[in-house]
Formats: C-alpha cells, sequence, structure tokens
C-alpha cells in the first residue's frame, strides 16, 4: 500500500521537485497536483522535462481528498486554510511556505506582515529538521518544513551550541544561495544577465530567515542565541553554502571539534562530516539530500568555522519534506531519498 | 542474483557517471573498480560526492576475475587487450571508449592513429546504439558503445535517413557539447576563464567522431551518406545539442515529419519526439537517459532541422552503456535508468 | 567642437551600452538620454554601474532639439515618428530598431506585422553594415544600424558571395547569441534557472533576422539568395558566434579562401580574419567593435564553414551604431571605438 | 613624451590585463614584454584577443634597459632579483606579486616559504593603495603593489578602523573572488567542470593574504589588529566580493556610517560609496578600477556589515599598479584608468 500524495503549489520550483521525487518514491503514489496559475495544463507542459514521466493535469485545491498527505507549497500566508481543510479530513500536511515556522505570532506578523488567524493551529504543528527535531514528532498534523538557509545553519551549529562552545553574540553566518532560491518568479535580479557574472549580498542582516534561524538556535542552546545573517545570491541554479563564524568559549582545536561533529551525527545518514583538510562543496551534496559540513579552527582569533552546504531544493525543501513524510509514516527516513549527488 | 560488475578506468568522468548509476541499478552489483592514476586511493576521495556511498578501494587492471560485465573507459588503443582477457575468460565487455566503433580498420588508423591488433575481436563485436541496433545483438561479447555526438545525430536521422528523406551530400550537423564531453583532463581550453563567458568550435569538420557519424548513418541508409560535422564547446556542465540540417527530397510539411517520427520511436521509452512548436532543450534531458527530439522545416529552402538533445554522460556515454548492458542480460532496457530529468 | 548626441530609449540594453561607449567618445558630448519608463530618474539609479559617471536625468522624448543626432533604440514600429522628427530639424538619427532595415514594406509587415506609415522617410534611409556599405552614404539623413545575427552574417559571408563561392539555396547558419541579446525584459527563457546550464535554438527558421539577412546576401550577390537561418540562446552574457555553411562553386582549399578573405578585408580594422588554423571564438571579441572571422573547408562534402564572431552589443549594436555616426560626421571610423577586447 | 614601460611576466593574468590598460594609456608607451614559458612568440599568439592590437614579441628578462619602469607579475620568490637590477639602473619597478608586501621578513619566511635575500631593498620599498598610501609616497623606487582581497578590505575597513569604531578580535572577512584570481596555471579547482555549478572556501583561515590585511589594518589602527579571513572561490571570471562584519564600539546606525565614509572618501574617484539601502555587487565595478562599498548595520548584534567590491584584476591588480605609476611619474591619478564599466 502507497502512501496518497498531493501537492498544491505543484508549479513553483519546491513543488515540481516534490514531483520530480515523489514519483520516483517507492512507498508513495502521487495522486494530485494542483496550481493556481495553471489549472487546466499538464504539469509537463508547464515543465517539459516531465513529458511522458508525469503528464497530470494540474487541478484546483480540492485535492486534499484524494490523499493521505497534501504537501503545500505556497506564498506565505496561504497555508493556514488549507490546514484547516486537512485537519477536518483527517489528511496530514507537510507545509513548505514558511507560515508554520515560527512559534512566535508577534514575530511572524512582524517578518512576514500577516497574522496568525488561527492559533490551535500552530499549537498542533511541529517543526522538524530531521535530525534534531524526530523525536519531538508525536502524532502532529501539521509539519513546517523548515528554510533552506536555517537548515544548513542549525545543522552547522547544533554540536557547538549543545555543547556550549559558542560565547554570545558571536556568530557571524555568511550564507550564497542558488537562484532557484529565488523562486520561478520573474525578477530583475534573477534575470540571466543580471545575475551571471556579478554576485552581490541582499537582504543584508534582514532577511525572514532570520527569526526561523535564532529560534532553533536558542531552542538547541536553552537561551536566546543572536546571529548576524546575512544571504548572498549565487550564480549557480543549486545549492547552499554557510560559512558559520564564532568564538569558541575555550582554546580548541580542529581534531576535537572534528570528534564532537563526528559523535554528533554517527547515526545520521543525511550529514557527511568531512574529514578534517577537506572542505565542504556544493557540488557534492547537489541532486541529493545531504548536507556536508566542514569544520575549522582559526587558532590565532580563537574562532570556530563551521561550513556547511545543501542542495537549497531537496535537504532545503522538497528532500526534507519527504523525509518529514517517512517519518510520519513510520517509514525509512532514507526512503525515496537515497539520491547519489552527481560528481558534476 | 545481481549481475557482477567492474569499471575499468573508474575515475575519468564517463567512469564515474556509470559508478554512480550501477550503484543505484536493482539488478547490478558493483564488484570493484580500477584507475591506474589513483590505484589505492578511495574512489570517493577522488570525487568526494562518492563520500559514504562508495569507498570503494581503486584497484588495478585485475578485476576482470570478479565480474560478470566489465565497463571499460579508456583513452583509445587501450581496450582491445582487455577485450582479450574478457574474452578468453567468458565475461563480456562494454567499451565506452573509441576501440569497438569503426568497422574499418582503415579509417580506425586514419583517425586515432591507432592500429587494429586483433581483428578476430571487432568481428565478435557489436556497435549498439540499442534504438537502431539493438535486434543485431547475437550474443556478441563485446560491444562497442556509441559516442555522445553520434548518439544524439543517428537519432535525429534515423528516421529521415531510413525514409529516403535526405538529399545527397546535404546534411549539415552543427552540434555544441558541455564541458564535461572534453573529459577530466586539465587543458587550456577547459580552464574555467577560458571556456566560461566563452563559446567556438573545435575540429572543425575534422572530429573523430565524423566516421562514426558516417558508418551509422550509412548503414541505415543503405548507400554512403557524408555529412558536415561541426562541434561547439558549451559553457555548460553537461549536455549535447545537435541542430541537424538537409534538404528533402521532396516537399513536405513539419506535421508529416512530426508524425514520421513519432511512428518510428512509438515504443521508444527513451526517445521523446516534442510536440510540433516545442524545441528541444538539453535542461531536459540533464541527468536523465532521454533523448529529446524536435523536428522543424523551413519551407523556403525546402530544408528540413532536426534538434537532438542528450545528456552526453548519460545517455552520450555511461547511461547507453548501461542500457547495453540490460539487454545483453535479458533485463527490462530501463532498468536502473528510469531517472526523470530535473526541472533545473 | 564635439557632436551634441541624444539616445532615445537609453535604458535598454543597447541604449546603455551607447552611454557607455558615447561618454568615453572624445568627438561626442552625451546631451540627453530618454526612456519612457523611468523618465525623471537617474541613469544611475537604473544602471548602479554608471554612479559617479553619468547621473544624467533621464528625460522624455523631447531632446531632439538640444542634439546633432540621435540614437533610437527601440521596440519595432516605434521610430518613424522619432525620423520625421529629426529630418524636420536637421538632426541625424541612427535607429539601432528594425524600423529602417528591410527596403520591402511588404517584408517589413510580414516579419513585424506592422506597417511604414511615410515611405518617403525609407528612401532617405540608408542601411548601413560600413565595411559593406559606407560607399553608399551620401549624406541620407537616417541610418538603419543593421541586426546583431545580421552582421555577424554578412561580414562573415560578403567576400564568398561576392565572388560567386556559393551554390544556390545551400546556405545554411546557426548562430548562436549571448543572453543581452534577448534585451532586458523579464521573461521566462532568460530566467536565470532556466537558461543557465540549458541550450535550445529558438524562433527555428523563422526569425525576424531573415529577411534582413537574405536581402543584404542578395544585394551582395546581385541575384536572390535564400538561407536557412537558425538562432541558440547562448548561456553567456554577450557575444554571437555564427556557424555558416555553404557548398562551394568549385573544389578550393583553406588557403585560398583565407587568402580572399585577407584580401577583402585588408583595409578593414575592424575584421580580423584569423591565421589557418586558428578558430573564431567570442571570447577574443567582447567588449570590442572587432568582428573574428575564421574559415574552414570541408573537403570530403566540398563544403566551406565559416565562423563569425562579433560583441552583440558592440559591433552588433552601440558600436556599429557610433561607427556609422562616425562616417556621418567625417570623423575617423574607429573614433571612440579602439577598445581592446579583454582576455577575459 | 611617454613613459617607457616594460612588463616582466606578461603572459600571467595580470601581466596580460597590464598589457591591454598600459596599450590604452594616454601617458604611458608599452615598450617591451618577457614571458619566460613563451619566449620568441608573440604575445597575441598567446593571448589571441590581442590580435592586430599587440603582436609584440615576447622577450627575456633582459627589458629593463629599455624601461623608465617596469611591473613585475610574477610567481613569489622571484622579484628580488629584478628589483635589484632596476634599483641599479635607476628604473622604477612595480611588483604585483607578493614579495614587497609584507614588512616582516619573519611574516614573509612564514608564510611564503622562502626568505628576504636584501632587506635593504625592502626597505626602499613601498608598500601602496593609493587612496590610504599616497602621502606615505617619497619617491621610494620600488612600489609593491598590494593583493587583490587585501585592497578590497582595507578599503571597506579603513574608515572605521581609523575612526575606533571597531571592537578588538570581532573582524570576520568572508570574501569571494572571480576563478581569474587563481591565475592561468592549469589546476584541478579551476577546470571548469568542477568549479562551474560549485562553491567553496579554500584555505580557510589559512590564506597567504591574512598577514597582509592584518599589516595594513594595524598600520591603519595603530595597533595589533587580527582577523579572521576566509576566501572563496566563486563561479565568475572577475571580481571580488568581501563581505566583512565587527561588533561596534558603541551604538550607532546605518546613517552614521555612511556619512562617515562618505567623508572619507569624499575626494577619492575610485571609491564609491553607495547610497544607503543599496547594496554593493560585483557587476557595478567590473572591467573598471572602481571600489564600491555599501554599509550596512546589525541594530540587533550591534554589528556593523562592510560589503566592498573590486575588479580584482584591475583595482586588485593591474589597474592599481598603473594607478600607482601615475603616483611615480606624477601623472593625474586616473590617467589611463577612467574605463567606464559596463552594464553587462
Amino acid at each position: 500500500m502507497k502512501i496518497k500524495v498531493g501537492i498544491i503549489g505543484a508549479t513553483g520550483y519546491a513543488g515540481v521537485e516534490l514531483v520530480r521525487l515523489l514519483l520516483a518514491h517507492p512507498n508513495a503514489e502521487l495522486k494530485a497536483v494542483s496550481s493556481v496559475s495553471y489549472e487546466g495544463k499538464k504539469i509537463s507542459e508547464v515543465y517539459p522535462n516531465l513529458k511522458d514521466v508525469c503528464d497530470m493535469q494540474l487541478q484546483n485545491e480540492d485535492i486534499i481528498d484524494l490523499c493521505d498527505v497534501v504537501f503545500t507549497s505556497l506564498p506565505h500566508g496561504l497555508s493556514e486554510k488549507f490546514a484547516k481543510k486537512c485537519l477536518d479530513k483527517g489528511v496530514k500536511m507537510i507545509d513548505l511556505g514558511a507560515d508554520f515556522r515560527l512559534d512566535s505570532a508577534e514575530e511572524y506578523t512582524k517578518w512576514y506582515g500577516k497574522t496568525y488567524e488561527e492559533l490551535a493551529l500552530h499549537e498542533k504543528s511541529l517543526y522538524c529538521i530531521p535530525e534534531l527535531h524526530r523525536d519531538l514528532y508525536k502524532g502532529q498534523p501539521i509539519i513546517g518544513n523548515p528554510g533552506c538557509y536555517p537548515t544548513s545553519i542549525a545543522l552547522g551549529l547544533a554540536p557547538s551550541i549543545k555543547s556550549g562552545l559558542v560565547v554570545d553574540n558571536t556568530i557571524v553566518i555568511d550564507s550564497k544561495s542558488g537562484v532557484t532560491g529565488a523562486g520561478r518568479g520573474l525578477a530583475d535580479n534573477t534575470h540571466y544577465p543580471n545575475c551571471n557574472e556579478a554576485f552581490s549580498p541582499y537582504k543584508v542582516a534582514s532577511h525572514r530567515h532570520t527569526p526561523e534561524i535564532e529560534q532553533t538556535l536558542s531552542k538547541l542552546g536553552s537561551k536566546k542565541v543572536n546571529v548576524t545573517f546575512v544571504p548572498h545570491l549565487l550564480p549557480v541554479n543549486r545549492g547552499i553554502v554557510s560559512t558559520i563564524y564564532f568564538t569558541a568559549t575555550k582554546k580548541t582545536d580542529a581534531k576535537t571539534l572534528h570528534g564532537m561533529y563526528k559523535e554528533f551525527y554517527k547515526n545520521e545518514k543525511f550529514v557527511r562530516v568531512l574529514e578534517l583538510g577537506d572542505v565542504a562543496n556544493l557540488r557534492n551534496v547537489k541532486y541529493s539530500n545531504y548536507c556536508d559540513i566542514s569544520l575549522h579552527y582559526d587558532e590565532h582569533t580563537n574562532r570556530v568555522i563551521v561550513v556547511s552546504t545543501i542542495d537549497n531544493m531537496v535537504k532545503g525543501a522538497a528532500g526534507q519534506a519527504i523525509q518529514n513524510m517517512n517519518i510520519i509514516f513510520g517509514l525509512k527516513e532514507d526512503s525515496g531519498l537515497d539520491y547519489i549527488p552527481p560528481a558534476f
């Protein structure tokens, strides 16, 4: 018996990546896909890579009835209504948008300019990076799938935060994301001649992922953790590299750091702690659910540098969402996710 | 029971792509990998994308004994000796190099500057683009796996040639290949600042794939077919687009062309004849074994234009080699090859 | 005394390239720039590369009075009205759009869907690739600046056509253009993740430059010349490579071809006929007004291959327009155009 | 009278960029170019972009006699011998390598593994970022031209350091450089398929520019300044973006920061302090001698973020070297350097 799966918002970049991964999932059956913009068209007309592979017709939102679980991949502010419907019908929902990530309604309003209409829904949801939060899953009907930057950063910092190695207020996170992270909507900064042979930060110290990052790190550290977070637009299609800096609470060395991370992630298939001397590179995780982490230590400033890289569309979105689906339905966590990253 | 597989030349680009695809093949078991340059190292040290996925140690050439089939991916002139060994031991061999592609020893010497030492070996081999030649497979112990350009071109021209639509000596083939086609060896023209934001043809009308193309087309047409073939280096990692031009023997139209190609490939999973009006784009076949073909007709010159695109590393190399393995071992031809091309 | 210059449509890609080149022109003074979309803004707000270099305010169309010559860089169908104004006021006009390129009103309507409202204007205009048409300049008040593809193609074919080397109806032109050729308007096919790591032809045998190409070649050959023309979108910012094929009317060789082209262009600074064995590459002409041409001969099919490359924004647009301005005003033709192409 | 100029090491990337810029310099005459690797060849054979522009023959090192000033662009450890020769002959020398950048012989040996053979030479040299050090020029015969990363960083930090705004030991510098920064030598990490669609840091907290950065900042701050410096390889040809973080010694705001930088650089043509809200992007400085700086403030961590971007080959190498030549010879500092960055 396969899990019956639907995708609401299937023609966005995360949505179509879900289509690709779910079609190949051994325990899932893609029952329906919806799209406001392209209702009535075949998805393969919108994404011709899917020709002959998936020629399903895009429907409207009434696909929930057909499914055991629905993935929503929508602009923020639109997911609550689907969450409510799913809840009423006993259908699980995994939201790839931002609406079920922040605990604090105030923070959500501050950063996203919308309000939580139904607080009860949020209390029934779980924010889940599986490697850090799977133990918190107690049958919640709604999963807030984490953001791409926050995933790379939380995985990169968790062992250090939990072990008390991080001096307060010293965390600097310099992240770089491939252009798919900006979505399929046309914009000046993603027009090819504008972002090819170009590079710059954007939303400097003001990106909406900041409160999500701080929320996750604060819980890990059991105290308020502040970060300076600066994302950059990288002229590649896929992948995030987060270069993370903090001052250590005590003298340490790369070997100790490395040992600590190896131990922390020893049972995690999807987190690869690189050997000392190696440096994480997004080319090694593209098209896979891996997070590669390399550890570095700058002795003369007593600063730790963690490099964490993921595919923003897989571990940073669709892959992690499926990992969460696997948890919900009691499957092996890597089911349908054992993609080997290509060499090029 | 899985087929026991080995790769000789596993650290070249085609070799490591074979590793990736074979590791995920449901009916194959990768028993051994060899490399002259890196003997003794783990393959994941050479290709860190394989970390934790395949940490096999690279061996020397004595891996044939362990295998039912061996893939050789070597510079030309080196495969005969392995072919002989395989033959002696009853091991099948699929050669991804150029040594078993040309029927004519003279042509081989003319274009590759080497000689066939053992003609008998070549008589026991089969050159096989499955969609065109699978019926010729009669248990030959050696498969000459076709070149990347010739694959895209032969699939693009076969229906037209076989139907007699092509005026003699009017075929012009303008092909463009991603940089992986040039291999992993360092060279000036593949140094990043030299080929990024650059574009040019190379080996104009003198590329070694020319005799292979003409041999295949001549057999399809049952007469000598000449082509002008000009390859270009395209600043992308993967993919080939061949834009093929010829004058039609009679007035035709796009619809008729399209119907002919649809019919010709109606049973072929890996050849997608696009709808009229669509144009083949390498982005839709990347990381898959598909060949996408679009048909166009220039009425005012009575010229047909066929656009054929493949992933040079999959359908143009490792994927097609595995397709040939599947034929040899009586598996479903798409076994281990049902990769869905990503949207980006 | 400097020539007073204005640009109508200064915020398009060709427009802003004109700004850059004209600001550095020793005999020109940029008096005014206009833009419908950004009237009132500083041009450096739209193009921050110009900060502190050119902070002129964008005006509306009434800039003609201030100028000796006006460059118009507009969508087709909009230039006639400015031509009329210029003519009335004795101001020269150089049109970078398509409205003064085609002699035939019928062809214009067929390909562009608009009509020539004032035929007299067109009779007073000159289509001018300087190397081929400068002798036709007899004080015409309006210059139709050639298209980018046609420039690369006409320069590549002129010596062969004029010498009668081309067999009728055998010309195939496979062109590839950088993405700036598609302009600054946002579109799906120029959204970064859609055209990065992608490649395909577009408007196959139906591009609007076809009649312009045929018109120019027909005049050169003094008979109707037909071509099959297929443009491709190349994932680079700048540059066009046209690979041009035709059957020779007699046996020839590369040396003879090369000699003929060297002779034809012996006095032309901006056309570089490469040495035999070299291949034209767009990287060598980027940011310059050069057209590089390499000659090749495929003996076994008696087919000539000419590779012609330009910077689509310079020799293909703004640079050639300035070259035309220099002709009009009796300046040295390379004035303000002696940019050395960078190595990378 | 033009300055007679020579380049030793003219076929490296910085060398050939010098050729391009010097050929267009109104007050300089390029007399000779040398290259160990290509002696006897024309430079345009090595760099075909220079065809017909500069077909000078590459000589050996004996070009000093012909020159008023010699630029050396060599691997470290090779410049002292030329410095000695120049000094003996009264020829000025501007070294683009690393041999005249560090005051401390110990640091030089520690980081570069070579020794200063002739300390007296180093005492006669000046390390010179013109905007920061031109007042120190007192006729020194040797100029140590600064490194690319250090230039972007020192210009980005100078106003803050000099004003005492930087808390000790809080500086984190995350720099990203285009691939030309790695030079023209072939290497695995600059092979196109390895660095296209890839991104990673390298030499994490161990890059040789670290002591140069700290030396410059320490002098500016009149106390030892430590930094954590992590460079990354960016898949573009040209340009450096340094994202610089530090904790402020007092509460501040973006407007105050901006005012301070505007004041500091008010007379500097080549440093453009962007308006508040704008973000520095390498696309706006490519092919120019500009350094663009944007200022940002993260109130909730009291951290300042400075984004500084240059063209690594111009302001980061050849352009700055010419700026230094202009200083030495009493020319206008922007002579031959007033290139307008293109929009794309």
